[in-house]
C-alpha cells in the first residue's frame, strides 16, 4: 500500500512516520509513505500556497491551484483509489472504515489547514472526507498521521503478533477486559486471584464477562 | 499551562510539539510541553518496562512500578488537576472537553501502548480516560499529541488571530460555511457570486444558511 500525503507543515509528520509501527511496516516493504511539501506546487515566488477569503473572513484559505497541481501530478504516475481530505466536518473516522481503507492500494491525504481550503478543492478533487473526531486542531497533519498509523497497523504482517490485533478493542464491538502484569501485589494493590488460577476457561468466561461490564458501562451504544 | 507527557516512543512527539501553533506557544511562553521517557523511571537494568500478561493474552502490558515512579516523581515537583491516560475506551475527546482542559495549570498525559497497561494503573493513578476516537492506533502518542493541539490552541495568544478560532467548526455548534479564495474562477470553477458582491449583509445572511444547511446535511446530530 501506498499512502502519499500533501502539507504545508511536512516536518511534521517526520516522526510520527518515521517511528514505531509505521517505520517497521515501511522497513519491511508493506507500506510506502510519501509526505509531499504543497509549496513545491505553487507557482508564487514567495512559495505562497494561501490567500484572503473571498466575502472578508477572518483567516487564511489554501488556494486551489497548487493542490490541483500537485494531486495531478501524483495521478499521472499512478491510480489512486481514494483523494482523502482531512476535515473536521468529514466522515468520522472508525475502525471500520480503518479496515476497508487498509485494503486500498493508493491513497492520497491531503491535510486541511486551519482555516480551510478554497471550497472547490473539496467539490472537484477529493473523493473522500474524513474527520477524526469532534474537536478542531491546527491542521490536518496529526489527523493524517492517525489515519496512515490506523491503516497501517492493519495491514498482515505490520504487527509482529496477529492475534493482538484481532483481539483490539472495537473489532468485535466490545471494550477489552482489564489486563494485568507483574507484580501480582503492588502496595497492596493485587492482580484479581482468578487471572492467577491457571485455569483457562474459567479465565475466559472472566474476560467475556469483563468486556461486557465494561462495555455495557462506558459504551452502551457499542452493543445495539 | 502544563503538559507533561509519559511514553515509551518519546521520539514519536519531536516533530508534532515541535512545530506550528505547539512551538509558537511554547515560543511564546503560553505553553510548557514536556516529554518523558518512562524507561528513565524502571529499576530494570534492561530498561524493560512492560511484560506478559497474567491469564495468557497475547501482546505485552506496561507495567504499573515505572508508571507509578514517574507519576509520583512529577507531582512531588508541582500539583497536577489531572492525570490523564489516552485509551480507546475511554470519554471520547470534545471540543467542549478540550475548552474545560485549556482551563487548567498543570496536566499528565500518559499514552497508552498496544497492548494495554496494567489495570491498577487505570484504578489508582489515573484521574480522567480520553479517547480521540473510536479505532485502534499504535500508541497514545498520537492521541496525546492531538490533545495538546486541541487544548493549546485554545490559550488566548496561541493563535495569531483570535477571530478565526471563535468560528472554527464546533464552537457554535455548526459546522463552517465554505471558504473560498482567489481565483474567482479556476478552469471554469466559479467562487458564489454573492461573495464577490461585497454585500455584507447578505454575504453574512448567505454565510449563515450554507452553515446551516451543511450541518442540517452532514451532521444533523449536532443541531439536537
Amino acid at each position: 500500500m501506498r499512502i502519499d500525503i500533501i502539507s504545508v507543515i511536512p516536518e511534521m509528520l517526520e516522526s510520527p512516520l518515521g517511528c514505531s509501527i509505521l517505520k517497521r511496516a515501511q522497513d519491511k516493504g508493506l507500506a510506502e509513505l510519501h509526505v509531499h511539501n504543497l509549496r513545491d506546487y505553487t507557482t508564487n515566488k514567495h512559495r505562497k500556497v494561501d490567500d484572503y477569503p473571498f466575502g472578508g473572513d477572518a483567516g487564511m484559505v489554501i488556494q486551489i491551484e497548487p493542490v490541483d497541481r500537485c494531486i495531478s501530478a501524483l495521478k499521472a504516475q499512478r491510480d489512486y483509489d481514494e483523494v482523502i481530505f482531512t476535515a473536521p466536518d468529514g466522515e468520522i473516522l472508525s475502525q471500520k472504515m480503518a479496515n476497508g481503507l487498509s485494503m486500498l492500494n493508493n491513497i492520497i491525504i491531503l491535510c486541511g489547514h486551519y482555516k480551510g481550503i478554497d471550497y472547490r478543492i473539496r467539490e472537484h478533487l477529493i473523493t473522500k472526507e474524513i474527520s477524526v473526531g469532534d474537536y478542531v486542531l491546527t491542521g490536518g497533519e496529526l489527523p493524517a498521521a492517525i489515519i496512515a498509523d490506523a491503516i497501517v497497523r492493519l495491514i498482515p504482517g505490520a504487527i509482529g503478533d496477529e492475534q493482538s490485533a484481532l483481539s483490539d478493542s472495537f473489532q468485535d464491538n466490545l471494550l477489552e477486559p482489564p489486563v494485568y502484569t507483574r507484580p501480582a501485589d503492588y502496595k497492596g494493590w493485587k492482580v484479581p486471584e482468578i487471572l492467577l488460577s491457571g485455569h483457562e476457561a474459567k479465565i475466559d468466561a472472566w474476560k467475556h464477562e469483563m468486556a461486557l461490564a465494561r462495555t455495557k458501562a462506558l459504551r452502551p451504544d457499542l452493543l445495539l
